[in-house]
């Protein structure tokens, strides 16, 4: 499959990376900034090109990742040149209305990604799960068997069900690093090594294996320790955010789990 | 080193699996329910006790492994019997105040291994921090040649830092698993499979062998995509819990980045 790559950035990066490496051809690679372009395009034997009036006719599939605020003025740019030819977003926070952008466009899709990507980083992509969709029913095939090629964990999905995942990876992803820069600051105030919190951390998370979170749901909040709790917001005096996210947090553990200790 | 346990709970079964597997002799463990003394005695090659004033007097070390609220009251009960021996307590969130309760007792400190322990999981104990503080500076190196045993991780921590590392713990790990809980339910009412999170959550703790969590922060609040921070919002419409997490979490985020967006 010959592939055009509009973007230059972390997905296009581990994306494009992974394409070359399963044997695919990545025949363009797009950035606004000709030496991003220029580093990916060489790592991935393609051409550079920095306007998208310069973009190959003759790529069997368009994958657009570049920022989601972008990707709209992308396809308009790129409607008249691309008309017949399968073209794909890998944005997770873009609903498929955005294709209206560009009308002329039939062939339509997502590839979408579901992992955090940075660029010094190199990702286990056969693990990521892949979240596809597709206007037509023989274009979604296609993506799947592409797809199948990078990764065990490919899946058909609902432009609903991917707002819903890309909503839960903020949580679960973006949220909970928050709370680890938290941890850090507490820590740092006092003298104290992040690292301290690591096995903790990695235990915290290697615990989900087992099934459901809320299963292991640990704590002062689940277990109704409300002297705990009450310490721990004097102990923020003077940090408001901080408390803040305690007592909304622990609200929210609180209801979720009432029946823990209610009874 | 003859070791008294007295709790029986996931801390003490943890700690005593341990203590008995790098050679120190556990001779009795205690606990309110026989039944529970008497399976982690049996494990241990100890002696259970459901009274404390069976508690023995001839151990070198007590350690307290029960739930905080109950602490003060062991003290007083077993204060008489091990009044010139040393006697620590477990929690990370408990200050050393809790010995007034027992002003007899002189030779007092704390052992407060970092980790969350569930019962039917083995930690790798080698690796968990083990917080150490003491009221006498060769008890505290005593504790601290038997912490070394168990743990390549010890550390002698103030009052002041136990209370922030449990702090701290309660954000990275409390918090932490309770936003995986969120996205759980939020995948849950998609009928799509939490296992599709595993890798994004894997990769969130993986990052952070690099160093700071604040460096490696993504997501639309840091980067200032506030259309899809409203567009979450919207979508979270009916969820008032959940939307109130979102919005606190946001904008700490934001503030804590302001540098990042605001030029």
């Amino acid at each position: 499959m010959k592939i055009a790559l509009i973007g230059a950035g972390n997905v296009a990066t581990h994306l494009g990376t992974k394409l070359v490496e399963v044997g695919e051809e990545v025949v363009q690679v797009y950035s606004r900034s000709l030496p991003k372009a220029t580093e990916l395009a060489k790592a991935l034997g393609a051409r550079p090109i920095d306007d998208l009036y310069g973009l190959t006719a003759k790529a069997d599939l368009y994958i657009i990742a570049v920022h989601d605020s972008a990707i709209a003025e992308v396809l308009k740019k790129i409607e008249e040149i691309v008309v017949d030819k399968m073209v794909v977003h890998t944005s997770g926070a873009t609903p498929a209305k955005v294709f209206e952008a560009a009308p002329d466009l039939v062939r339509t899709g997502v590839f979408y990604p579901l992992q955090t990507f940075t660029k010094e980083r190199k990702v286990d992509f056969s693990e990521v799960p892949i979240c596809l969709s597709a206007a037509d029913e023989t274009d979604l095939n296609l993506l799947e068997l592409l797809a199948l090629k990078l990764s065990t964990n490919v899946y058909k999905v609902t432009d609903a069900q991917r707002a819903w995942l890309h909503l839960s990876a903020v949580f679960v992803n973006n949220f909970t690093n928050h709370l680890f820069e938290i941890g850090h600051s507490c820590l740092k105030k006092q003298k104290l090594p992040f690292e301290m919190l690591l096995p903790l951390i990695q235990e915290t998370v290697a615990k989900l294996d087992g099934g459901q979170p809320k299963l292991v749901q640990t704590g002062p909040a689940v277990r109704g320790d409300f002297s705990t709790v009450e310490r721990h917001l004097t102990q923020l005096n003077g940090r408001g955010d901080l408390q803040e996210i305690y007592r909304v947090m622990t609200k929210h553990i609180k209801r979720t789990h009432a029946d823990n200790w209610t009874h």
